[in-house]
């Protein structure tokens, strides 16, 4: 491994890169009086791209964003929490199309430049009325400060406990590229973007096809390899918004800097990807799963989302307890190839199991390992070089309780 | 719907049909003093099929039992609990073998006519004193009393809290037929046969071929059809014999009573099916699913078993919460063709959604038929006649207490 070609910003956050403002407040979609209403404005057209959910049941904002992201370019991403407008039928869409062109009109934008996001209770209409007038109410909320980016974090939240934001800068022709993101999840997570929201902000200079395909390789490695309970949602995007501010050549795979910006990218990503496989529903701690020496890459990830989603490893974890029967049970039901004579399983720095075979070990030292914040479970297949890293979270009471009265 | 074709009989058991005696005991498997070894003996040689969980990772005694069902007849199957003899290398499959041939030499039989199921903590190798001597003791064990079979029934148990059989006879050539099934599960239970042990007996006179084949499809549509966690054990087996002492001739599917005969067996599997998923680990309530109007059967049969997975539906159900957007999000992501448009749920008696929009209905009158130890979730997609039924049950805080400790 070389030297990272991309530098971190401590408390960067989504308006670090140039021509960005956000701002967020409360309007009443939420029961409580946190935030519930966010957006975020580029002073130029942006440069954008998105990626959606796999669910067949798309909410309306989807369908909204999608229409808007036809000409590649937004000024704007409009998001509301406490409430997904998934399920709502004819006035659902009607509704998300209201809050593209209200706020369109409150920025003297045209509806065409603004994407629209939501989050929170399946099923139930929008109260539009706050809607309005807390749309009415952002203009003199948006700014460029880091609390203008902290009340949008807050907006997006759901039953999430903290904030999730990134920043990096990166090298381009030898001027500063900025790329930032943040994002919220919480339940509901799963690969292929569930119940989770993802925005991405970038001064970089770059052609839509780019940052479309950039967007979506980064996203298969990072958001796509996290899960919180298998659940998909029907709301989940990743959109990212490049403001073209800096200063360098048009980036494409083939300009001389473009590793670097990707690495960046993805280094953003994989930081949102993993605050919110450790801030899951109820959860105590961060697991990541790596899998190497399978066929192909395809089958390691396969298994080790098998693993981070076997509700049996989550339970074992929340425990603590070095339960690796669980482990390879879950390895072999992943429906990859696997060969049953030859598994390494390891918990941290502890070796489990050998060949398939358990090796003894000390229970004191994997307890106290496993009690730890963070857990690695690393299997090796020993079959070929493919290989793949997951993240995900223990399964606790605190989930069930979370999850047992949602509505309520 | 015609007259069943089947009677029930009330507190039949494993040995009800002619030809079996059954008998367990404690031998110190598991660390509590029930029983852990058990047996199903026939007087004859019975005509024996097996289907065996899908898991890559295959525990030893599925390679023996493997191996003595070659000639298609059994005499007998031991079954220990507290130990799943399952990521052992070597010396777990010749442990396996060893109970094979012990218990051959203390019932005067050749090896290849045992059986051999192992269910428990994976990993460990069996206590062969134990399992030796508690072998040694079994001939005293055994007869054709409901304690025999109780007996039986309560040493195939690991975390289950109650025992699980099921008995009815059929009319066959105007003679009467039992079948006859016992069964274990609780925690890693998935579709395709996951931590579950299963054992059918029947006096009937079958051929191999034909009774393989009607395991086969009767497991597909129940023991197949129940998930508790998603996860699929490395040590599952459905095992039947036929000890063909009943006076009729030969069953086939040509037979003119074939019908009698599969609705009677088939009966009996739902019942144990269901059976283990109401006592899923923690669960307090029963969820069945059913799906209609799907593009086909096996469609049905995804989308239903992605509900009853869902670990949001699972813990709604817990919370007597009506949550039908995480119903309808687990109808979205099953990967299955949906029109978004046309979906029905209900939820029992009460409709909450029609061609996709949500109803009206009445919280209290949801909260009671939910706080029921049934649950009952119907889903319409209004596409063609495919159709399905799954069972499963809520998610609790016992589960995750259950499984974070399960080893200790």
């Amino acid at each position: 491994m070389g030297q990272n070609k991309y530098t971190i910003v401590e408390h960067g956050n989504i308006v670090s890169p140039k021509g960005f403002q956000a701002g967020g407040l409360h309007c009443g979609l939420k029961k409580t009086d946190r935030n519930d209403l966010g957006l975020v404005l580029c002073d130029v057209p942006a440069v954008a791209a998105a990626v959606y959910t796999t669910n067949a049941i798309q909410a309306a904002p989807l369908k909204v964003t999608r229409d808007s992201l036809q000409n590649g370019t937004l000024r704007a991403v409009v998001v509301n929490s406490g409430n997904a407008n998934a399920c709502t039928g004819k006035q659902g869409e009607e509704d998300a199309y209201t809050m593209r062109s209200l706020t369109a009109a409150q920025f003297g934008l045209s509806a065409e430049d603004i994407a629209v996001a939501s989050t929170g209770v399946i099923g139930e209409l929008l109260k539009m009325d706050r809607v309005d007038s807390g749309i009415a109410n952002l203009p003199g909320q948006i700014g460029g400060k880091p609390e203008s980016a902290e009340a949008f974090n807050q907006a997006i939240l759901t039953t999430d406990l903290v904030k999730k934001e990134a920043c990096v800068t990166v090298t381009v022709d030898g001027n500063p590229v900025t790329i930032a993101g943040a994002a919220k999840g919480s339940g509901m997570i799963h690969p292929n973007m569930a119940t989770m929201l993802g925005f991405m902000t970038t001064d970089a200079v770059i052609s839509h096809d780019a940052l479309q395909q950039l967007l979506r390789s980064a996203t298969d490695l990072t958001f796509n390899m996290i899960t919180v309970d298998g659940d998909t949602s029907t709301n989940d995007m990743l959109l990212a918004m490049a403001s073209g501010l800096a200063d360098h050549q048009v980036l494409t795979p083939e300009h001389k800097d473009w590793d670097a910006f990707a690495e960046g990218f993805s280094y953003v990503c994989r930081v949102l990807a993993k605050a919110i496989a450790r801030d899951g529903e109820g959860a105590k701690r961060l697991i990541e799963v790596t899998v190497t020496g399978a066929e192909c890459d395809s089958d390691a990830q396969a298994i080790a989302k098998t693993i981070i989603g076997s509700s049996l490893v989550k339970s074992a974890m929340f425990g603590a307890d070095a339960n690796w029967g669980r482990i390879i049970a879950a390895v072999g039901r992943a429906g990859r190839p696997v060969n049953p004579e030859t598994v390494d399983i390891a918990i941290g720095p502890i070796a489990v199991l050998e060949q398939s075979r358990p090796l003894p070990f000390d229970e004191e030292a994997a307890l106290a390992y496993l009690q730890g914040d963070t857990i690695h479970i690393d299997v090796d297949l020993h079959i070929a070089s493919g290989s793949a890293v997951a993240w995900g979270c223990d399964l606790t009471y605190d989930y069930v309780r979370i999850n047992a009265a949602y509505r309520t």
